[in-house]
C-alpha cells in the first residue's frame, strides 16, 4: 500500500490545526572558523525552546547524498515520494504565474540569455534584465503559430519566462537547449524518444524565429528552453490528509508547487514579517498552512554565511505572533540544505523540529545540525514528515485490526 | 527480494533459543508531572541489566506516524510486513478461540450491544454482558441457514462474538454494520464491489433475523457485526525461519494471531506468573517462544498510569525465572505504544531490548524511551527485529558470494 493510500484510509477531519514553516535551505556547514553551522551561529531561543518542548531530527528529502531541486525538496515536505511525483521546471513555472495549463499543453521554463556573435552563450540570465524589458521581450514572441501549434511567452520575474506549446498530439520527451554553461552554444532541442520528433522540430523552429526577433535586443538576444512537462494529474492533499490547506509563500515558483497539490495560495507581501502577518490574518480559515522563506536560500546560495544567520534570525523573532495562537502541530524545516561554504543545494539531511503536546521529550539545548542528528527522533524520510504531522494533530485513525 | 524470501534463503536451525517477550502498549508518553514515561518510571532492575548487556532501541511497527492495530503490531514482531498483510478482524478472533475456518468461510467480529426503541445504539458493548448470558445468545442465533449459506455464531468474552458465513461463492469485500458510535442505528452492510452484493444480502438478512431473535433479551437486543474476512494463506514461521514455535498468551487474540503464523499455542493460565511458569515447563520443546503480556496495554487504554507501571514492574520481577535458563536471545518490546495520557494506542516508536552474547555495548542505565532512542541501535522497522533475533541467535546463513 502507498503512503499516499494509507493516508487516503486514516485520514480525518479535526478542529486541530497544523502550521509548516519553511525555511528553504535551512540545512548547512560549520563556518571554517567557528565550527558552527549556520542554524547554529543564530540566536534562535523561540525555536530552540519548540525543539526542546516538542521534538527534532533530521529528514532526507530523497535519500542519502541525493541533492534536492526546489520542488522535490518541496514534495518531499508535502508527504509526496519526489522519486515517483517528478515535476518538471516547466510546469511549475507556469503554475508560479497562474497560467492556466490544459491537458495537452507543454511548459518549458525559459532564461532570456546573451550570445556571442560566434553564438556562444556569455550571460544566461542575460545581465538579468528588468522584469519591465523582459515582459516586453515576451511581447514581442508571445503567439507565434507554428504548424499549428500555438506558442505562449509569458514573464516571470527578471530574466525568467515561461514557453508554453498548445496544440495536437505535442510531447514532453524533449531535451534542453539550456546547456546550464557558458561559452558553447544553446544546443537543439532533440526528441527524446520517436514520438517527440514532430515536438522537438517546432521547439527548435521556434527558437530559430526567437533568435531573430531579439537579435536586436542585447544584452537578452537569445532564449534557453528547460524542463518541458506536462501538468501532472496528481492527488491534491484535500484527498490525501482530507485537510483545508493554504500557502503563503512570495516565491512564484513555491506558490505554483502549493497550487499543483491544492493549496489556496495566498496573497501576501515579500518579507517574513508579511508573511507572518498573512499567516495571523488566515489562521481561522485553514487547518494547514505552509509558509515559505526564501532568504535562507538565497544566501547560501550567494556564499553569505552571516545573511542566511540573519534570515534565520528574523525567522526567529517572526515566530512570536504564531506561538501567540498555540496550534496544534508546528514543524520547521528545510527544504533541502545549500551551506553558505558549497554556495549550492546540497545532499545533507535538514534538521527539523516537531511541536505538539504528545511528543516525547527530547533533551537539546539549541536548534541545529547536530543536536537534531542524536536527540529526538533519529534521521527519517523527509516524505514522512507529513505523516508524523497528522498523527500528532490526532488526525489519523489506527491501521489494522 | 522480500524479507521472507532473504529469511528462507538464510535461515538454518540450530539448537539455540530465541524468547520474544511482547510487554502489549509497552511504549508510553511522560507523566505531565514527573516528566518519565510508564517505563521509565518503573523499577526496572532485571530489563535494564539486560538492555545493557545487550543492545536497544526504537522501532516502528508500520511506519513513522501511523498508530498500528494489535494485529498489525504483532505481525510485524514476527517479521510479517504489516502493510502486506492486513488481517482482517473477523479471522483474527475466529483463530482466537480455535474455530476450524474453512476456505471459503467468511468471519466478522460480533459486538451484543443495546440498541433504543427508535433503533439507535445506546451501548455498542451492550454493558458488557457476561460470557455466559452471550453463550445462552449465540446459542439462539448459531445454525440460522439463509439461501444455502449456514451462519454459525460462536461466544468469545463477554459482549464480543465471531459469526461466521460458511456456503459457495461468499465474498468478503462487505462494510461494517457497526458504526463505531452510539446515537446513531447500526448500518447496513453493503458490498464493496458488484461481486459481494449476494453476500451483503445474506449479511443484512441475518442481522434482520437476529433483531427479532433478540428483541426481548434487553440489554443485548441487537448484534453489530464489523472486519469481514477470508482465512489468508500465508507462510508459517517454520518455512520461513526454520523454527519449533511457541505461543504463550491469554487472550483469545492474540492466540489466534500466533496460530496464523504457524505457532503451536500453549495451555496457559492468565496471570504473568502463569505464564512464565507456562514458559519455564515448555521450555525445552521449542526454539522460539513468544510470551504476550496484556495487562500494560490494558491499563494504557484505561488512562492508569500507575497501573501500566505496576504490570511494567511486574514483568521485570517474573523474568529472573527465564534469566536462569540463559536462552540465547530474549527480545522484549511492544506490539506499539499505547500511553496513558492519550488512553489509546498511539504512532510513538516503540523502545525494544535485544540480549545476547554477540551485541555490541550500549550505554544504558535504564531501559526506558528516552536512552533507547538515542543509544544502541537506533530506529528501525519492527519487522526488522526478527531478522536481528535469528541473527544473534546464529540462526542465519551470510548472504551472497
Amino acid at each position: 500500500m502507498s503512503n499516499h493510500d494509507l493516508m487516503k484510509s486514516l485520514s480525518i477531519t479535526s478542529p486541530s490545526r497544523i502550521v509548516l514553516l519553511v525555511i528553504d535551505g535551512l540545512g548547512g556547514l560549520p563556518h571554517p572558523k567557528s565550527g558552527k553551522t549556520e542554524l547554529e551561529t543564530a540566536r534562535t531561543p523561540n525555536l530552540d525552546k519548540l525543539a526542546s518542548a516538542g521534538t527534532c531530527g533530521l529528514s532526507d528529502p530523497v535519500g542519502p547524498g541525493i541533492t534536492p531541486g526546489s520542488g522535490a525538496g518541496h514534495l518531499a515536505l508535502f508527504g509526496y515520494d519526489p522519486l515517483a511525483f517528478n515535476i518538471g521546471r516547466g510546469v511549475l513555472e507556469a503554475a508560479g504565474i497562474d497560467f492556466d495549463m490544459q491537458p495537452g499543453d507543454i511548459a518549458s521554463r525559459g532564461n532570456f540569455c546573451t550570445v556571442d556573435r560566434a553564438g556562444a552563450i556569455t550571460d544566461r540570465r542575460a545581465g538579468r534584465i528588468s522584469s519591465e524589458k523582459a515582459a516586453e521581450l515576451c511581447g514581442l514572441l508571445d503567439g507565434i503559430t507554428i504548424d499549428n501549434v500555438k506558442v505562449m511567452v509569458r514573464p516571470v520575474k527578471e530574466h525568467r519566462c515561461v514557453v508554453i506549446f498548445r496544440g495536437e498530439g505535442l510531447s514532453a520527451e524533449l531535451s534542453d537547449s539550456d546547456p546550464q554553461q557558458t561559452g558553447i552554444a544553446p544546443k537543439a532541442v532533440a526528441a527524446l524518444n520517436s514520438q517527440a520528433s514532430g515536438t522537438a522540430r517546432i521547439a527548435n523552429h521556434f527558437l530559430d524565429k526567437a533568435k531573430v526577433i531579439l537579435a536586436e535586443h542585447h544584452p537578452a538576444n537569445m532564449l534557453l528552453l528547460r524542463g518541458f512537462s506536462k501538468r501532472p494529474a496528481w492527488p491534491l492533499m484535500q484527498e490525501i490528509y482530507k485537510l483545508t490547506p493554504c500557502a503563503i509563500a512570495a516565491y512564484p515558483m513555491y506558490r505554483g508547487l502549493a497550487r499543483l497539490v491544492g493549496m489556496d495560495v495566498l496573497h501576501t507581501g515579500i518579507t517574513v514579517d508579511d508573511e507572518f502577518q498573512t499567516l495571523l490574518r488566515n489562521y481561522e480559515k485553514y487547518d494547514f498552512i505552509f509558509l515559505h522563506v526564501k532568504g535562507a536560500d538565497s544566501a547560501g546560495e550567494d556564499g553569505d554565511f552571516d545573511r542566511k544567520v540573519a534570515v534565520i534570525e528574523q525567522v526567529d523573532s517572526s515566530i512570536t505572533n504564531l506561538l501567540h495562537l498555540q496550534p496544534d502541530v508546528i514543524v520547521v524545516t528545510g527544504d533541502h540544505s545549500t551551506p553558505a561554504v558549497l554556495k549550492a543545494h546540497s545532499w545533507h539531511p535538514v534538521p527539523f523540529l516537531l511541536y505538539s503536546r504528545y511528543c516525547r521529550p527530547v533533551k537539546i539545548k539549541k536548534f541545529g545540525e547536530t543536536e537534531c542528528g542524536s536527540n529526538g527522533m533519529g534521521r527519517i524520510q523527509a516524505a514522512q514528515l507529513m505523516s508524523l504531522a497528522m498523527a500528532h494533530a490526532l488526525k489519523l485513525n489506527k491501521f489494522g485490526a
